[in-house]
């Protein structure tokens, strides 16, 4: 961290120009649990969110500047071919002019130290290129904590221009969730062949995702991709309709062999298109960024209160009296309460 | 209000005797949002289950008397003849011998004064039997808070020994998740023909049923009671299996004519009978007292915050930046948190 000797501007000229060695070492700060580190962090934030709204303003644009970004969240079962998807998708963004930020949710590489994107090597060809950029899932003792750096990495990387911005999680458990808390487009690629009971994908993610793509459709599972497409296809006529009007669409790509890539930035250019008209995509980031501040409050006075250590203290004594139905779990609250705001009178 | 003077020993007596007079008015305690009476009602609940306590152990009973009662939700889409059935039910357990509770949660009792069970003489025998107590729908604001006083009467009726506890709801909101926390056996009462997206039921509610019931299985609508039993026969194979590893079952009845009510008893009585056996029961009612545990220190914790005039006065000035993106939500979040707990120093 010895390198994060910068000033609040000097990290926000560096990020609005694009330089991707401070825009690497802004997120590092993001990451940082120190309060000194956090404090700068929401300082260059927050300058930066006001860079942007002055430029919007200046250019005569719909006044929420980041409507110019995309965001995707994508998942998958592991074996899906993740990775390799994200290097076929951001190639082909990157030859057709695009920059793309990779991030990724992953609240295991606390343990992992990354076990997704950690190795860039996966992303071979992407790395390299000059308009990607590529960054691991931050580390973290709590997905809301992990979330939370995600969350305020997409605003970095879309201040140094990254405007098209995949996320992946590892499509095994909450993090689903909370990506769809942050992106505009939800993308859920599936194996050829097997349903969704047999690839471990919980029918809340099959609901949240608006393109589905059958990965791996190449050689002799081209006939299994078709059977997962007719499966899927059937799956999400099934499902009630989607609070922004987007009718999922079930597509076959082979991130092996480059097929089906640009039909699936089609449909992804086509749903934000649609989201955008009617107004669901801005209503949505509006919703998103209310439920963060929730989330944020929430997490912060219950940290506050379990952290005292005379309700620490009064929980321990309590908790077995509750379970057993010896004490009442309202009164018991009462007491807690009680003596929490005696000592911190609000 | 003003026949409430009774001294706390005089409520815990009198509702140990089975006085319902006396239950009646300890209810009406529980239900008051005057604060003298809410310690009052405290203490009266404390001074219930210490004696449960006692007398479970003076008859080396398992420890956890309540468990000798039986909590049972019953919801189902308007029209599907709640009433009629909980009568039928209710009248085939008292000459069964049992002492039978019917509560209510209906959260917009609060605007209708009770728009369920607040007529008694839609269940004419049940509310003449002397082994039946019912009990319209607490009058609340929130949902959390209506549930809230149905918990905390379900320990009165119960001390008062009222062994089998029906609890109604409208079938159409939230108010089933809370039912289905505080209760032991979930049954869905359904209309014949339908299927769940005509009946206007959410798939979340099929999922949590423990036993479906089609209603109305009389005349000419036997055909159709059964093919909405074919078809819920069917939704319930596919879905996830249950915690509890009980696999829902699905019936006829007719309430109105009395046919098929002893057999929904016995498949209720099995599923308890599996639940203790596997041990879910009780683990199941210790979730539910953490869970009613979290929710009030999380109300408690949150009005605090929330009624904080300098919160209030934040709130109202970010929330416009927030949701427009000109300010981070965690930035926001930490100015509000910080205002506070600087105020109310934990």
């Amino acid at each position: 961290m010895s390198k994060i000797q910068r000033s609040a501007e000097e990290y926000v000229q560096g990020i609005l120009a694009g330089n991707r060695v401070v825009l690497g070492q802004a997120i590092t700060l993001v990451e940082s649990t120190r309060p000194e580190h956090q404090a700068l962090a929401q300082t260059v934030i927050q300058q930066l969110l006001d860079q942007r709204q002055g430029s919007a303003e200046a250019s005569q644009d719909s006044g929420h500047t980041s409507q110019a970004s995309i965001r995707i969240a994508i998942t998958g079962a592991p074996g899906a071919g993740k990775s390799t998807f994200i290097e076929a998708l951001g190639m082909y963004l990157v030859e057709q002019g695009e920059k793309v930020a990779v991030l990724a949710i992953d609240p295991s590489s606390a343990v992992s130290k990354g076990s997704i994107l950690g190795d860039k090597t996966r992303m071979e060809r992407l790395s390299a290129s000059e308009h990607a950029f590529i960054r691991p899932s931050a580390a973290g003792t709590s997905l809301g904590g992990v979330a939370r750096k995600t969350r305020e990495t997409i605003l970095l990387v879309e201040a140094a221009g990254y405007n098209t911005v995949l996320i992946e999680t590892v499509g095994v458990g909450q993090s689903e969730t909370a990506v769809h808390r942050m992106t505009d487009i939800f993308l859920l690629l599936l194996l050829p062949g097997a349903g969704d009971e047999l690839q471990g994908i919980k029918r809340g993610i099959v609901e949240m995702a608006d393109i589905l793509a059958v990965n791996k459709a190449d050689g002799d599972r081209v006939k299994l991709a078709n059977q997962a497409r007719a499966h899927y296809l059937n799956a999400t006529h099934l499902l009630p309709p989607k609070a922004s009007g987007w009718a999922p669409v079930v597509l076959r790509c082979s991130a092996q062999e480059g097929t089906g890539i640009a039909e699936i930035w089609d449909a992804i250019a086509t749903c934000r298109s649609q989201l955008m008209k009617n107004n669901f995509f801005e209503k949505n980031r509006r919703q998103q960024a209310k439920y963060w501040l929730e989330e944020a409050i929430d997490a912060g006075i219950k940290a506050a209160f379990f952290g005292n250590p005379a309700v620490r203290a009064q929980l321990a004594a309590l908790e077995p009296e509750i379970l057993a139905g010896r004490v009442s779990p309202f009164a018991a609250a009462e007491a807690m309460l009680h003596a929490y705001f005696k000592e911190n009178p609000s």
